[in-house]
C-alpha cells in the first residue's frame, strides 16, 4: 500500500498540550472507561507530552485516596494490564477537586486548580470539559464556566457532552442554544459511543477504499437494509430514568440514526471531516419523515412482558423495580424508513431495538436483491464482537442442494482500541468527524418528534413482546408487508 | 429456499443396477482414493441397490485374501470409520479376477465372471469399466473389451479413464480414435480430480446463485487472474515417469487449464451439464495461442535446485534417483494466458505451477482492479483446505492506516466428501459434467503443442529456482511486465 494515499487520514490531527476537565469523575462511566481509555491512550504515547487531568466530583477525597480510586479502575476494567512504572508517571497528571455544579465557589476554585496547574507544567489554556453529568447539569456547568472565566481561553476550548442531548425537539434547541452562547459549535463534541466503533468508523471508507463494495452496494443491487441493536438486559439499575425515555429516545434518536446516517454514508470517494458531516446531514434531511397519522402503519412500539431468557425466568418491564404498573413506556422500538436521494430512493431500511430480546447483537444487513435463492447478505456486525460477513450460496456436494455459506471477517478484540480511546483522542486533536453535530441532531429530533407525540399521547398500540422472544409479532408483519424477513 | 429451483440440479440422475469392473483394483489409486470412495457412497446409499464390482489385477489372490486388501485399504484411507456389519454387505459386491490385459484368455475368463454374477443377481447389462492402469494399455484393454464382446452389452456401458489422456497431440488424438471405435464419446469418462472438488464444482453456479458475484465478476472490475498449483514434495517415487513428462504435462494440460475452464465460465443463468460442456469448450476455443517463438516471452520454463523447505535440506531436481543428471525437464511452469471473449477479453490469466515450493496451495485468485490500495482479491482456495475469501482495506482504528482484512469461508473437511466419491457417483448415473471431454481436452492438446515442443527441443531457457521458494525470478518478472504481483 502506498503511503502517499493515508496521508490525508493521519496527517492533520496534532495533540497540544492541554487541561483535560473532567466533571463526573467520581461517576460510573469515568471509572469503567474514561480512565481506561485516557490510560491506554497514554500507554499508546497518543497522549500529549504534558497533560493536567483535573477530575471532579461530589465527594470529598484527597488527591492520594482519589488515585487509589481511579487505579482500582484502571485494574479493573483496562483492556491493558497494568504496570506499576508507567501507572505512576499517568497518575502523575491527576488532580481531584470537590466540585458543586451549583456554587459559585466551586468554579473558583476549579478556575485556581486549572491555573496553577498550567503554570506549574508551562500548559497554553488549551481546556477540554468533558461533562459526565446528568443532563440538567449540562446547561448549569456551561453557564458557570463563562461565568467564572475558565472558557475565555488564551489557547482552544472543548466541550465534550454525553447523551441525551435534550429530551425533545424543545428541548434539545433550548440546551444548544445555551451552549451556543459560551461554545461555537465546533467546539461541542456530543458523543455517540456507537460512532467510536472502529468498524462503525469504517464505514466512511468501505466504499471509497474497496472497488468490490462500490460494484456490490449500487442502488440497484441492494433489496434493503436491516439495522438491529438488540440487548438481553432489562432495564437493570436505571429503570426510572429509563421509564422516562424508552427504547425511541435511547437508542433510535441517537445510534440508531447514526448508524442509518453511517450506512448511507456510500463515499466514492475518500471524504474530509467535513465533507462526511455535510453528507451525513444531507442524508439525515433526506430521510422521509413520518407523520403522525403514519406513525400507526410504519412503527412499531413494544414493551415485554414476562419470559425466559438463558434459561431464566425474567419478569415483565412494568413488574420491574422503579417502573410504573401502568407504565407505557417503549423497550421496543421498529420502523421501516426512506431516504429519498438518489441511491437510496425506494431502498426500505428496516431499524429495531429491544430490551429483553433472545440475544446480544448490534448489527447492519444488507440484503442484495435476488431473483429465487436465499438473499446474499452483507453484515456488518457491530456487537458484540466486530465483524464483517458475505453470505453466498454454495452447493452442497452430495445433496446438490443450494446452502448458504459465510464469508467471515472478525477484528481481533484484543488490540483493538475502545469507542472511548478513539472518540477521546479525536476530541484531544480537535477531530469531529465521529461526533454528533447540531445540524443533524436536530434533523433527527425533528424527524423523532411526530412519534414520540404519538408515543407519549398513547395515540398508537403498545404491542407486547414475550421477553426472550425477538420482539413483537407486529415487527414481522411489518417487514413482511414487502415480503423480507428480518435477519 | 424454493425446492424448484433445485430440481434441475437433482432430478434427472438415477442410480441404476451395474456391474463395476476395476482395472488395476491391487494398484495405489484402487487403494487410497477408489474402495474408500465406494465405500463412502454405499454408506450414503447412493451406489445401485444391487452392484456387482469385479477387480482385476496381475497378482494371484483368492477372494478373501484380496477382501482383507480392501478391508485393510479402508481402515487406513476411508474418511469414515468402518462399521463391521456395513463393511461385510458391502463387501459381498467384490469379486477378484487375475487378469492380464495381453492375454485374449483373460478377457474369456472376464466376460465369464461379469456374466455369471449378473445372472447371480439378476442385473441389467450395465457395465462401467475403470481403467486404472498404466497408459500403454488403454487402448489394448478398450481394445479387448470388444474383440471379448464384453462391451457389447443390452445395458449401457461407461468407460472411465485415468490421466495422462496422450503425451502430446498426436498420440492423443490416436488414443481417443482408438477408444471411439469402441466406446462412444459421452460413454468415456476422463478423470481429472481437480474437477471432482467441491469447491470447483461450484464454480458452475457462483454468479447464477450469487447476485453479488455477478456484480463482482465483471469484465470492468477484473484486473487478472492468477491460478496456483504448489506442492513440496519433489519426485518422490515417481522419478522415472516424471522425468518423461514435467509440470506441462503432469498438471498444466489437464489440471491446471481445466482450472482456467472452470473460472471463465461465468455462467450467469443456471446450465444443464451440456451448455456447462459447450461453454468450457468455447473458452478453450478462445484461449490465444502461444506460438513457439512467444514461449519465451508468454512462458517461464522452471526446474528446481537444492534448497531448503521447512528446515529440512532437500535435493535437486537433478540429483533425484531415477532422474537423469542432465535432466531439462520442466518441475515449475508459469504462463500468462488471454481468452479473446467479450467477458475476459485483455484480462491476463496467470498460471503456475511448481514443485518443491515454500508451501503445498491450489487456488485461483481474482484480482479485481483499484486505483491506488492493495487490491481487493476473492480468492478460491482448492487445496489443501477449501474455501473461499475476499480480501478488503479496513482502516486500523489506531493507526488510521488501511490494511487488508480477509472475509473467509472455509468448507468443514469433515464432512465434505473426497473429489473421487463425487466423481465415481456422477460417473455411475452417467452424468460427465465434471469430466473432461475430448473436444475440450484435444483443444488444450492443441494450446499446449508449441510449448511442449520448444520445451523437448530445448529452445527455451530452463530457469533455476531453489527447492522452497516460490518459484524462478523469471516467473516474477513475467507477471511484473504488467504491475502485478503472485498472491
Amino acid at each position: 500500500m502506498s503511503n502517499t494515499n493515508n496521508q490525508n487520514a493521519s496527517h492533520e490531527w496534532q495533540t497540544e498540550n492541554m487541561t483535560f476537565v473532567l466533571f463526573g469523575a467520581t461517576g460510573d462511566l469515568a471509572k469503567r472507561k474514561l480512565f481506561p481509555a485516557l490510560y491506554n491512550l497514554y500507554v499508546d504515547n497518543k497522549l500529549p507530552t504534558t497533560l493536567s487531568i483535573v477530575c471532579l466530583g461530589r465527594g470529598d477525597y484527597c488527591d492520594t485516596d482519589f488515585l487509589t480510586k481511579v487505579e482500582d479502575a484502571l485494574t479493573r476494567f483496562s483492556r491493558r494490564t497494568i504496570e506499576p512504572q508507567t501507572l505512576q508517571k499517568f497518575l502523575s497528571a491527576f488532580r481531584y477537586c470537590k466540585f458543586d455544579a451549583t456554587n459559585e465557589d466551586s468554579y473558583r476554585h476549579l478556575n485556581e486548580l486549572i491555573q496553577s496547574r498550567e503554570q506549574q507544567l508551562s500548559l497554553p489554556e488549551n481546556r477540554l470539559f468533558y461533562l459526565s453529568v446528568a443532563p440538567t447539569l449540562i446547561e448549569r456547568i456551561a453557564t458557570g464556566l463563562d461565568a467564572s472565566g475558565i472558557n475565555h481561553t488564551a489557547g482552544w476550548k472543548r466541550l465534550i457532552v454525553e447523551k441525551p442531548f435534550g429530551n425533545d425537539l424543545k428541548s434539545a434547541q433550548q440546551l444548544n442554544k445555551t451552549l451556543s452562547q459560551f461554545f461555537h459549535d465546533d467546539e461541542v463534541y456530543r458523543i455517540d459511543h456507537f460512532l467510536g466503533k472502529p468498524i462503525v468508523q469504517n464505514l466512511t471508507s468501505l466504499v471509497s477504499r474497496n472497488p468490490v463494495f462500490n460494484s456490490l452496494l449500487t442502488h440497484e443491487n441492494i433489496a434493503n437494509v436491516q439495522i438491529t441493536a438488540f440487548e438481553t438486559v432489562g432495564v437493570e439499575t436505571r429503570a426510572e430514568f429509563y421509564d422516562e425515555v424508552g427504547a425511541l429516545l435511547d437508542m433510535v434518536q441517537n445510534h440508531l440514526l447514526q448508524l442509518v446516517m453511517m450506512t448511507a454514508l456510500h463515499l466514492p470517494e475518500q471524504a474530509t471531516a467535513q465533507e462526511i458531516r455535510a453528507k451525513k446531514v444531507a442524508i439525515m434531511k433526506a430521510i422521509r419523515s413520518i407523520s403522525k397519522e403514519d406513525v400507526a402503519r410504519e412503527v412499531v412500539r413494544g414493551q415485554y412482558e414476562a419470559g425466559t431468557i438463558s434459561n431464566e425466568s425474567v419478569l415483565g418491564y412494568k413488574e420491574e423495580p422503579g417502573v410504573s404498573t401502568i407504565s407505557t413506556t417503549d423497550t421496543y422500538f421498529a420502523a421501516r424508513l426512506y431516504i429519498d436521494n438518489a441511491h437510496w430512493k425506494d431502498i426500505p431500511f428496516y431499524i429495531r431495538t429491544g430490551k429483553r430480546t433472545t440475544s446480544k447483537s448490534t448489527k447492519i444487513v444488507i440484503e442484495f436483491k435476488t431473483e429465487t435463492d436465499t438473499p446474499n447478505l452483507l453484515v456488518i456486525d457491530i456487537g458484540p464482537h466486530q465483524g464483517l460477513s458475505l453470505t453466498i450460496n454454495v452447493k452442497n456436494p452430495t445433496t446438490k442442494q443450494f446452502e448458504p455459506a459465510t464469508l467471515t471477517f472478525q477484528s481481533s478484540t484484543e488490540n483493538e482500541p475502545e469507542a472511548y480511546e478513539l472518540l477521546l483522542f479525536d476530541a484531544c486533536v480537535g477531530n469531529a468527524t465521529f461526533f454528533a453535530n447540531w445540524q443533524e441532531l436536530e434533523l433527527s429530533w425533528q424527524w423523532i418528534q411526530p412519534i414520540l407525540e404519538t408515543f407519549q399521547q398513547n395515540t398508537v398500540p403498545l404491542a407486547p413482546y414475550i421477553a426472550g422472544s425477538n420482539g413483537p409479532i407486529e415487527a414481522t408483519e411489518l417487514i413482511q408487508q414487502q415480503q423480507f424477513t428480518w435477519w
